[in-house]
């Protein structure tokens, strides 16, 4: 299938019949409130336990749903139901002494893992921003500034007591720079174009400058602080393919904004590095994770194929073909579209599988999962379906 | 192949041709000392970073070799040399200001990641007492005993500041207590039988109390301290194959020291519950993790086939035979070992290939890494030519 208003019926079915009926029937606790996101193939809960990752990934897309969709599905008062559903749960339960967000508790709510991990609060913060927009609610605003400023604190040690570093490594990792780059655009409505604009402005300046290489052709996950590599150890030869493609769709997003076509422009031609070298020339799918020199990763599972993966590459080959005109972008977009709907799309019981094999094939019948919510995949498909109603 | 004489023939060919000389030319740092681990298929160093389980368990490895087969191979400098290399690098670089021991290093020792992992501390323990032997050296003597008593005092609280949990969920972890009986059992030189028999008494009693369900035909890795289980949450349901076989086979030894025939029955039949669940009908080989109920697991690597897993089931299978005679466990030692000499084992640059996919085929070259070093497989092969010799 190669037809733009094809895919772009295929896409908005996928989105509005298969995926977000999903999660909507399944992800929600009755008895605790809350979100389960661990849901088997047909959507049965296989782990009780909640996630506040999972909590505010959902919060955020049900709330996003609400403020892009109002109520053209006549579900806008079920979405903003859910998210308040995990709104509540995370407000009575999720807080440490100290404001932090635990990472993880038991179904009704009982704290398990303790605030090592400063996502939780970058997730609840702009899922805070998210549902005081659709819900009108002056606490989510409130509370949303006051994670922001809290996560600015904790920035310089995200992991604080739980750090395992001695330091004497100084890696710059492209993932906290990028969350808050995305969390200050996604704010907007919350914090003002002040504090956004250096924060933007700061993310672009150290991706540009340390990650990406072109005389490599690649975007590298771990640079040191003077933007030289470390090709000694895996963790400095580190690629992340989905995750190079998330940052350069969100760069072109931002560049477009500003008028600024030579980045967009960069953006794309990165992104043909990254999917050149990414793509499996042999099964087809984009790897997990790779090392620049061909090396072992660290990661075992380095040669799978995951759901998000695939959800940002079509994100970000649509944006540049949208922007660019590209042929070879948009060619990219109908083969990983294709992809995703072979090996990904359960069109029986609805969402993606989660996790491949090199092959393609599921390599678990999961749905949703400690990492997987209701989230990539949704945000994907209605960023790709906004992009395609004004082409 | 299923003649024990040609197979024990194979076993020592594999270990003295091919498994040892490949770390005694490749995992010795000539300029700061101290074992590499992360070796490519041809042994290259593709990570120059060091790692303290893997000091630990070279040195123990080496020193072993040195007490086992003394200068029958015309080896005991070289091996002592080997070893020596890493306890000087320990010595030197490995300690943090109150004495636990850093997990990883740089190349040159500064430390990189700190002690939040009191298994580095266990595997030096043993490292020591064993070199102590095969070195005669009261330094190392003295400095095991004193890790142990520190690993002791940090017993209730392993991972120390470090802790991520909030102790709201409390599983008993079976992999802690066996390494405490392992390692009571290993450092018998240098401990009272007072300290070593308490230890052990109470590492069995927590395994058979808890661990090992005769209803359910499997042996749990976590537990509830009343031995219940939590089947709600993927945590409680978690299977380990590899981790149970080499669990038996340790129990199995100790019961057969003791004189216990029941017990050493007992073993041989959870063996075979644990197999024939966990061997992949498919393709062969055995899984890494699997969940009790069939739920996905956690680990998106839980299908691949690990050396170490296989390793360990070698011992299991062979020891069971050895002391019970059952044809059933011959069959399953030589179905392991023909897959392992088909997959794993790679003659023509010596060591086994570390992971496998499901179909069997290496997911990458390495030899060695950040978790596999000089230790599961010698230690298995050494074992079993034992073993065999009085068969």
């Amino acid at each position: 299938m190669n037809n733009l208003a094809a895919i772009r019926e295929e896409i908005s079915k996928e989105l509005h019949t298969h995926i977000v009926p999903f999660w909507e029937k399944h992800t929600n606790d009755p008895v605790h409130g809350g979100h389960f996101s661990c849901l088997g193939c047909d959507g049965a809960v296989f782990d009780t336990d909640k996630f506040a990752w999972m909590q505010g990934r959902g919060i955020w897309m049900f709330a996003k749903l609400v403020n892009e969709y109002g109520d053209k599905f006549g579900k806008r008062e079920q979405w903003l139901s859910l998210a308040k559903s995990a709104v509540d749960f995370v407000r009575k339960h999720g807080y440490a002494d100290n404001g932090d967000i635990y990472f993880a508790f038991k179904r009704d709510g009982t704290p398990l893992i303790h605030p090592y991990n400063i996502y939780s609060d970058c997730f609840m913060a702009t899922a805070y921003a998210e549902y005081a927009k659709a819900a009108a609610c002056d606490w989510s605003r409130e509370e949303a500034l006051r994670l922001y400023k809290r996560i600015q604190e904790r920035a310089a040690r995200p992991k604080g007591e739980w750090t395992k570093s001695t330091g004497e490594r100084s890696f710059m990792a492209m993932g906290f720079q990028m969350i808050q780059m995305t969390m200050a655009r996604d704010m907007a409505d919350v914090l003002p174009p002040s504090v956004v604009e250096p924060v933007v402005d700061k993310s672009l300046d150290i991706f540009w400058k340390l990650h990406v290489k072109r005389d490599k052709k690649r975007v590298f996950e771990r640079v040191q602080p003077d933007g030289s590599l470390n090709l000694e150890v895996m963790e400095g030869r580190l690629l992340n393919p989905g995750h190079a493609l998330e940052t350069l769709w969100m760069v072109m997003d931002v560049a477009n904004e500003r008028g600024e076509s030579r980045m967009v422009a960069d953006c794309a031609e990165a992104m043909l590095w990254t999917i050149d070298h990414g793509w499996d020339k042999e099964y087809g799918g984009i790897y997990y994770y790779q090392d620049y020199l061909g090396h072992p990763t660290e990661q075992l599972q380095h040669f799978m194929k995951l759901w998000w993966v695939h959800a940002e590459a079509l994100c970000a080959f649509l944006l540049a073909y949208k922007l660019t005109g590209s042929q070879v972008h948009y060619d990219w977009f109908v083969r990983i579209w294709d992809y995703c709907a072979k090996h990904f799309s359960d069109r029986e019981y609805g969402e993606w599988f989660g996790y491949l094999d090199r092959e393609g094939r599921p390599s678990s019948t999961q749905k949703g999962g400690k990492w997987k919510g209701f989230f990539h995949l949704p945000r994907a498909l209605m960023l790709c379906e906004g992009w395609m109603q004004s082409m």
